[in-house]
C-alpha cells in the first residue's frame, strides 16, 4: 500500500534519514520487501518542524525516486522531527491533496492502510466529521477522512483516545454496511512535540511497524559505529520497513497496539477500538 | 473566472476550434478580454464525442498556453462535439480532479462562475447529493457538485428542468447560510445529442455568454469568407466570449434564460430556478 | 531499462493494445518480467497515425499505470499502428522532452538500452549531428541524439543502412573515448506506411525483443480464439515482452539483427553497425 | 519575458521576499506592470543559502501564484540570500532543467531577456562551452548556455569579467548569423557571499532593472516604517519591478551597468561586452 518514516531527535538533514540508509524510503519506494506491493510510486510527501508556527509540508505526485526537488529539499532542510511517505494508490486518485502527510494546525497524520470498501462507508464517515471542519478537507482520500474524524473526536487532547474513537466509528460504520474488513492501518501523528504510532486491524493481521532499539542501547553493542555517536539519546526511529540490517536496531510494534515517543519516557500501549456512544 | 467553449457541426479538427481563431480559446487563457480575471491559467480541459461509447476527456493542470500535450492532441482529433474549459480558480485546489469538463456516463458539463461561499455551503449541498451518486465525486469543486446535484435531480431525462432545480438548491441553502448571491453561472451540459447552455445569477447580473448566428444567415451575409463554406449548416459555437470580429456573427444569450442545440431546431428559452418542495 | 511496443495492422483502440493483454505494457510499467529493472514508472509516451499529415504524440512523465489521461485516451483513439513506450531513466532527466517516441515530421523513433557513458561521448555525437536539424533538438536523453544523428545519416531514404551508419558513429565515438560498451539496444522506427526494428548491442548481450507470429498461422492453431478473427492478416506486434502466453505467438528477433514490417511481405535481416567512412 | 527578484541581508523567510510585498513577485506573475508580458506563468524556481554546501533550488512547471508547494516552503525556509525568478517562456519548452535560476557549486544565476534567434546561434554557443562543463548542461534554454559560456570564461574567478566575456561571444556569433539584436538581458548570480547584477542589451534598449535604496537612509526618510527597523543596513534588493512604492526606495540601474551587493561596500559600474580574442 504505502510506507512511511517517522523520526524525532537530533536535528538531522533530510536527506540523512530518506536517501542515506541502505534499505532508505527512496529505495522502498521502488523495491518494498515487506509491503503489500513492492513499487509505491503514487507520490509522496514529507512533514517537517523548524521555522514557522506549523510544519512545513512537501508532496507532489510524482514517484520519490525521480523528484528532483524531493532530492534537493532533503539537502537543504534540517528538522528534529521528521514524517515521510511514499504512497501505492488504491482507489483514490494521485494528486496532491491526496498525499500524507496531512496537515491540521501543528498537526501531522500519516497512514499505511485502507479503509474496507471506502466508496460505501465515505458518505457516513464524512457525515461524521464536525461540519467546522469538513471544510478543511481538501483531497478525497480515506486517510484524509480518518484524520478528520480524528480531529472531531479529541485528536489534540488525547490522540491514543481519538484514534480509537476514530476507529470505533469506522468499524461501526463498516460493520453496518457488510464491510468485511473495516480497517487495515498502521499509523502516525505528532504535533511536533510528541509522536503517536499505532498498529491495528480489523482481521488483527497488520501491516508491519517497527521502532528503532533506544540509542544508548545500541552504542553499548556498536561501539565502532560513527553513526550511533552522532545522535542524541532520544533519537527515535518508528518506520513501516526496517532501513538497513544493524543487528538489534530494530523492534516490531506487537499487533493491536501503540507507542508514544517522547522527551523522557517512550512508552508502548495495548490498541483497541472505542464504540461510539 | 473561467472561459469555455461549446462546439457542434460538422466534424473538425479540434485545433480549428481551439487554436485557429483570432481571440481563441488558448489566447483567452493569457488575455480575456470580457473575463472577471485577464487570465485563465490554472488548468483546462476538454471532452469530446467519437471514438467510443462516452465522451473522451483531456485535463490536465497546466495553462492551456503552454501545454504541448493539448496542442498535439488537437492536431490529431476530430469531433462533431466539443465542450473546452480554462480555469482561473477562485479557491478550490488546482488538480485534475477539479478541471472541467466534468463527465458522467454520455454527459459533460463544464461552468464559469461560482457557487457563493462554498466553504459555508458545501456540506449541506453535498448531501443533497444521491448517496449512489455520491461517491463518484472525485474533487473539491463547487462545480462538480452542482453537477451531481442537477444529476440527482434529473439531469439525464430533464436537462433545463434538473438545472433549474439544482439552481434552486443552491439559492435555498445559500439563502439558508446568509450568502449574499449563492450562484453565477454560465453552464454548458451535453449528452452527445444535444447542448444546453444556460445564463443565470443570483443577482440578474450574468457572465458574459454568446452564441454564433446560423451558418445559412453568415453565409448570406458574407458570401466570400471560405470558412463558412466549410461547415454546414447545423454547425453552432456557444462561448463566454466571441472568438473573432466577424460582423454579424456573435448574439448575446440574454440574462436568465438557456438555449438548446440541436439537430433540425435550436431554442431560447428564459430560465429560472426552481425551488425545492 | 525501458519497455516498448509497436503495432500495425486492423485498426484498433489503443486501449485494446495496452490495457486488454494479460502482460500488457501497462503491467510492465509496474512488474516487467525481463527488463534491467522491474518498474519503468519514469514517464511514458505514445506515437499514433490518423488525423492529421504527422503522427500524433502524448509524453507525460507521470508512471503509465496512474496516468488518468493515458487511461482516456487510450480509449478513444483508434489507429492502425501505434508506438508506445514506458521509461526507467538511468540518467537523464524525467522531463517530456526525454520521453519516447520522438517524433520528426512523419517519423517516430524509440529505444530500449542506452548509449554507454552518454556525459562523456555527447558532445562529439551532437557535433555529428546536422547543424540545421541540431536546433529541433529539445531534450538531454541519448536516444533523441541517436536518432538525430540517423536523420542526419538518411534515415528517411534508407533507415536500416541510417541506423547502421548512426550506430557506426556511436562506436567509434565510444571507442575513442574509452567506452566499454558504447551501445545497448532495441529501436523501433516508422514513417507510418512501414516499420522497422532492430536489435544489437556492443557485446552482442541485447535487450530482448519479440515479434508476433503472423494472424493466419495463429488462426489456424488456435481456432478458437476469437481476437484472432478480429485482426487482418497483416496485423502485426513487436515487443520488449510476450504480452501474453499465446503459445505459439511470440517469436524473438535473433542477436544483431533487424526486421521490417510492411504490406506485402515482412522481412528478418542481420544487422552489423557501418563504420564511418 | 521574466521577472527576478535578489535579497542579501538579514535572514528573513523566503515568503516575506515572495509573497508579503505589496507588489510582490507572485503579484508580478499575474500582473506585471513594467514587463514585456503581463502574466509570467511558465514555471518559477527560487534559490536560497542555508543548510549545506551548495544553495538550495525549488524549481516547477507551474505558475508561481497557484503552487502550494512554493507557497509552504516559503513559509519554512529563512535565508540571508535568495534568488526567485518567474517564467515567460518565449521559444524553449516548459520544463524544470529550463526554470531559473542555474545552479553550479555554489553558484547561482538567473535571466530576464532572450539570446537573439537562439535557434540559430546556439550550435556556435554551446561548442563555445567547456568541454567538460558542456555535460551538465541540462535543459535547452538560452540562459543556461549564457551561464555555462560565463562559467567557461571565469565566472568563478571574475565575474564581471567573465560575464562580459561571454556577452561579448554572444555578440560576436550573434553577428555573424546575421542576428540584429544578438542579447537582451538582465542577469544576477552570487555565490553565495557576494551578488552581481548586471543590465545590457545589444539596442541599449534593455528591461527594467532596480536596486534598493540602502536601508539606513530609508530609515532616516521613514522613521515609523516597522519593516526598515527589522532588517539590518546591508539588506538590499535587486528587482525587476519595484515591490512596492515607498517612496524613495528604489533606484533604476542605469543602462549598460552592473552592480556588486556585498559586505561593507556596495559598487556601481558601467558594463561593456568584452570581444572574444
Amino acid at each position: 500500500m504505502c510506507r512511511w518514516l517517522a523520526y524525532s531527535g537530533s536535528p538531522l538533514r533530510i536527506e540523512d534519514l530518506l536517501y542515506r540508509p541502505k534499505h532508505s524510503l527512496i529505495d522502498q519506494s521502488l523495491h518494498s520487501k515487506l509491503g503489500a506491493e513492492t513499487t509505491n510510486g503514487d507520490g509522496f510527501g514529507v512533514g517537517w518542524y523548524g521555522v514557522g508556527e506549523t510544519p512545513g509540508v512537501f508532496r507532489s505526485i510524482e514517484p520519490a525516486w525521480n523528484d528532483r526537488n524531493l532530492r534537493d529539499l532533503s539537502r537543504h532542510i534540517e528538522t528534529p522531527l521528521l514524517f515521510a511517505h511514499i504512497r501505492a494508490a488504491i482507489g483514490s486518485v494521485v494528486q496532491q491533496t491526496n498525499c500524507h502527510p496531512f496537515r491540521y494546525g501543528r498537526w501531522l497524520f500519516m497512514h499505511n492502510g485502507f479503509i474496507g470498501e471506502f466508496a460505501k462507508v465515505k458518505r457516513d464517515l464524512v457525515l461524521a466529521v464536525d461540519p467546522t471542519l469538513y471544510q478543511s478537507i481538501e483531497g478525497s482520500s480515506d486517510t484524509e477522512v480518518f484524520f478528520y474524524l480524528a480531529l472531531t473526536l479529541g485528536l489534540e487532547d488525547d490522540p491514543p483516545d481519538a484514534v480509537a474513537r476514530a476507529v470505533g466509528v469506522i468499524e461501526e460504520v463498516g460493520a453496518r454496511h457488510g464491510v468485511e474488513s473495516p480497517i487495515q492501518m498502521t499509523v502516525a501523528t505528532t504535533d511536533g512535540r510528541q509522536m503517536w504510532a499505532f498498529r491495528y486491524s480489523s482481521e488483527h493481521d497488520s501491516r508491519s511497524l517497527f521502532y528503532s532499539t533506544d540509542v544508548a542501547t545500541l552504542r553499548a553493542q556498536h561501539p565502532d559505529n560513527p553513526v550511533l555517536h552522532m545522535v542524541s539519546d532520544e533519537s527515535r526511529l518508528v518506520v513501516s520497513e526496517p532501513l538497513g540490517d544493524l543487528e538489534g536496531a530494530w523492534n516490531e510494534v506487537p499487533e493491536s497496539s501503540y507507542g508514544v515517543i517522547r522527551e523522557g519516557q517512550d512508552e508502548l500501549q495495548p490498541f483497541a477500538p472505542r464504540a461510539p456512544g
